[in-house]
């Protein structure tokens, strides 16, 4: 049997991948089109073919990967199991890191630069992410293995989670499962009764 | 006995004041030179009398500020019980967000757009400024009042505190004391044996 090929890259996803590795790297505002046009080798025609603003790219980078999130926090949302269920949204979190940085330090980095509308749709996506560890923070607390609700909690957990994007460098030596095992460690400590 | 009145802020000060707002608010890409002499209302000529570039400007804030939070916790290795150390730690850093909001969004936000032997130097400051939670991570373990030192821990430790930036909102209800009353547990319940 033959191995399926792995589909190849469209124009977009190309153009989107690019994009964000500039923009995670020097910063959404100093990135001009002609350097994105210099990265995926298009002339302006043709790049403009593929999307009709840098807004739109920010947006686009942004809202994948939020979406992606909130759509793996609802699929989380089966496991019973309050502790089980912090494990596996912490090991997500960790996981979409790790394997998409540049993605992730634009969509932490970056959201403030999208517009009115466009900033409106991603914090909604943001917030349904957020739902689900919070629901689950509240499971947990009623049925007794973790403490009582407190949103200040809430926000230094997920603080932690966030902001190892900054730390978690390409190329570490340290391997996905082992900064998740660390993190969902120090998220039970912090939840657990 | 008539109070002593509170210096006014000097010239220099007022721009870095400015500008500092100004970048948190939009970005240090976004905000223009004409921007900063709208902002506090002064020609060309008068503003650069005081300042060379912008990103000398950027480099003042973020250098001023971890260069206070780095002497801070110099200050703080004076107390000797590793625990009432880490809490000074964490309330020294949630004042200094809460106070100085605008200024500590740009140190955490904008360290990167620095160029060279500037971004260097702010490393230094902060590398500094880590060492000293390092050092009482270490000491506690020694004593036994934390766990086995690991360099996980800590980043998560830090991430947690360092992230308040994005949620502790200007004119938030909850005062200064609380939020580091619970970071400080929580950081507690991350070290703790």
């Amino acid at each position: 049997m033959t191995k399926p090929k792995q589909a190849q890259p469209t124009s977009k996803e190309r153009i989107i991948k690019a994009a964000a590795e500039l923009f995670a790297d020097r910063g959404y505002h100093a990135v001009g089109m002609t350097d994105l046009q210099q990265a995926v080798n298009l002339g302006r025609g043709s790049l403009y073919h593929h999307i009709s603003s840098k807004e739109e790219l920010l947006f686009d980078i942004v809202k994948l990967y939020i979406f992606e999130l909130a759509e793996e926090a609802e699929v989380a949302r089966s496991i019973k199991d309050p502790i089980k269920r912090l494990q596996a949204l912490g090991s997500g979190l960790v996981e979409k890191i790790t394997s998409h940085q540049a993605e992730l330090t634009v969509c932490f980095r970056e959201v403030q630069s999208l517009t009115e509308d466009r900033h409106k749709e991603v914090l909604g996506l943001h917030t349904k992410y957020e739902k689900v560890w919070k629901e689950t923070y509240l499971e947990g607390a009623k049925s007794g293995v973790f403490r009582e609700y407190d949103g200040i909690v809430l926000k230094g957990l997920l603080g932690m989670f966030y902001y190892s994007y900054l730390w978690i460098k390409p190329g570490t030596k340290l391997d996905t499962k082992t900064i998740a095992d660390h993190l969902n460690d120090l998220s039970f400590r912090m939840l657990k009764k």
